[in-house]
């Protein structure tokens, strides 16, 4: 079985290990990475939820904090506050700094970030085909009006360095406009016999990956179901701030909102938790069929349920 | 008093921290730092020379090793290691890479190495201005025949990597002929009141610095006295493997032989260690004035002597 998943950072990583546990090792998984995330850094190029997917599935992701590496060390950043050179509000620890530095003179000596990601996980072996969603440069940028003005800043500027505590007024992914799917990415969908959105941020991660053109039309026309996960459980993000963003693109905070926001054109299935089984009706009135389920990644095998209630839900609608 | 210096990198910075204790407030010292040690790994700009410089004299040196920095930690190169990223034979620690990050983020956006070495320079205060001889690119390579057999390498191959086990059949200072010194250099140089040679190596560091054109004339052609310290003691190099550069130019590894390399021209007057008294006369044979005084740098008083002794030849030969 062919299984393509598009995903953001730490919660599409956690939900793809569970995905590797319930899979045979005939199936082949291919993820398509979001890279709106990645931004420039000491000179630096940093692919957050690359890495991120890279270390959660190969073994070097920090558990606890769910991105960077375990066992980490930070010399280079008390350096470079040393220098008075910033940001001081991104966390790269040195281990991780490494994968920047390999990355940013491989793209500098003239390869793809494909190029690069392949060879990357040359080291990782994280047991899934991962593409970046494009070679190009795309960058999400986020709106916001403060004290300083209205005006848009980076992404991780306003998930990392403002914790997303002023509100997003539009998000912009600069650059996906003209972005290329990177090569492999259209084929992948096409030839894919289950498609999977984890319960990755649908603005921001799985959004920015359907904005490259291209991407959302081949899953749109895809012959395998497409099946999603909800990130939203009980009116709340499990993780980080999504229902900030999702009110910038004037989307509710709720399991069936963010299902309806996908549309029936893109999802043949959804997946909510079983608190937000009153949401399965809503969804299915918009034409999605819809199954409540635990959706806490809470151990390795909660993670795995919920694999397995997405591929068995696509099984399901496939007939 | 105007002092300016030529300096490698290990000798000379050691020797500068002597200076600096025997100048007096009023002093200016300014340096003229090699360059042609600098070296592209892992795309950042390392150079080597002007930072042992600036670590010796901003206090981060590494004492015993003479290079890199104290209390360092080596996350980045146990990573490079494990992506099988090379080379491995040199050894840049975590602290060290974050002064390559920043200098080649600002070299890539636009600065000049001088620009890039006087802001390093804020954070580590020296107490020197420190000049690189260039803002052109420079690098010193190596001819040498081995199984591999006859070819050019980089001058940190040959002495970091190679440990100079074979032998160097010519040096060859690569973009020299068309470097243009950095800005300040030959003013400074015309300005000043005493011209010192570190003990550093005679070909590989202060003569690359004589090699871009402009510098040696304007040492000969300066009003101060140029006054310089052998790094040969009883015919070996106190440290480092200059010998085998000087065979690569066909000078003997003597104190008076050195010397003679620079030459009357250039120098006014050269510093031999104690026991190498016997070469006094044959120097002052070549019309420069010797004097035989202690030239181990054992300590901070044993290397405040020496420069002393330098500064008070100075003083003789410019009566």
């Amino acid at each position: 079985m062919r299984i393509v998943a598009l995903a953001g950072g730490i919660g599409g990583a956690r939900f793809l290990r569970g995905l590797k546990d319930v899979v045979t090792p005939e199936d082949e998984i291919t993820v398509i990475g979001n890279t709106g995330d990645d931004i420039h850094l000491f000179g630096l190029k940093v692919c957050p939820d690359l890495d991120t997917v890279m270390y959660t599935l190969g073994g070097g992701i920090h558990e606890e904090q769910g991105w960077g590496r375990a066992d980490e060390t930070w010399s280079v950043k008390a350096e470079m506050k040393a220098y008075g050179v910033g940001p001081e509000w991104f966390g790269l620890g040195d281990k991780d700094f490494a994968t920047h530095i390999v990355r940013s003179q491989m793209l500098t000596a003239g390869y793809s970030l494909s190029q690069v990601t392949e060879a990357l996980c040359v080291r990782w072996k994280p047991g899934v085909r991962l593409l970046p969603m494009s070679d190009d440069r795309v960058e999400t940028h986020v709106r916001i009006t403060d004290s300083e003005g209205t005006r848009a800043v980076h992404f991780q500027e306003y998930w990392v360095r403002l914790h997303a505590a002023v509100d997003a007024e539009a998000i912009i992914p600069v650059g996906a406009d003209t972005a290329k799917p990177a090569p492999g990415v259209l084929e992948a969908i096409a030839a894919a016999d289950v498609i999977l959105f984890p319960p990755s941020n649908p603005v921001v991660s799985i959004g920015t990956i359907l904005a490259v053109p291209g991407i959302r039309q081949a899953v749109s026309a895809a012959a395998a179901p497409v099946v999603g996960l909800s990130p939203i459980i009980g009116g709340a993000p499990v993780r980080g701030m999504a229902d900030k963003v999702l009110a910038a693109v004037g989307v509710a905070a709720t399991a069936d909102a963010v299902a309806l926001h996908y549309g029936a054109d893109l999802l043949d299935g959804w997946l909510v938790d079983t608190q937000d089984a009153g949401a399965v009706a809503a969804v299915e009135a918009a034409g999605i069929p819809c199954r409540a389920v635990p959706l806490l990644m809470t151990d390795a095998d909660a993670t795995a349920a919920m694999a397995r209630a997405a591929l068995e839900l696509a099984e399901q609608v496939r007939s």
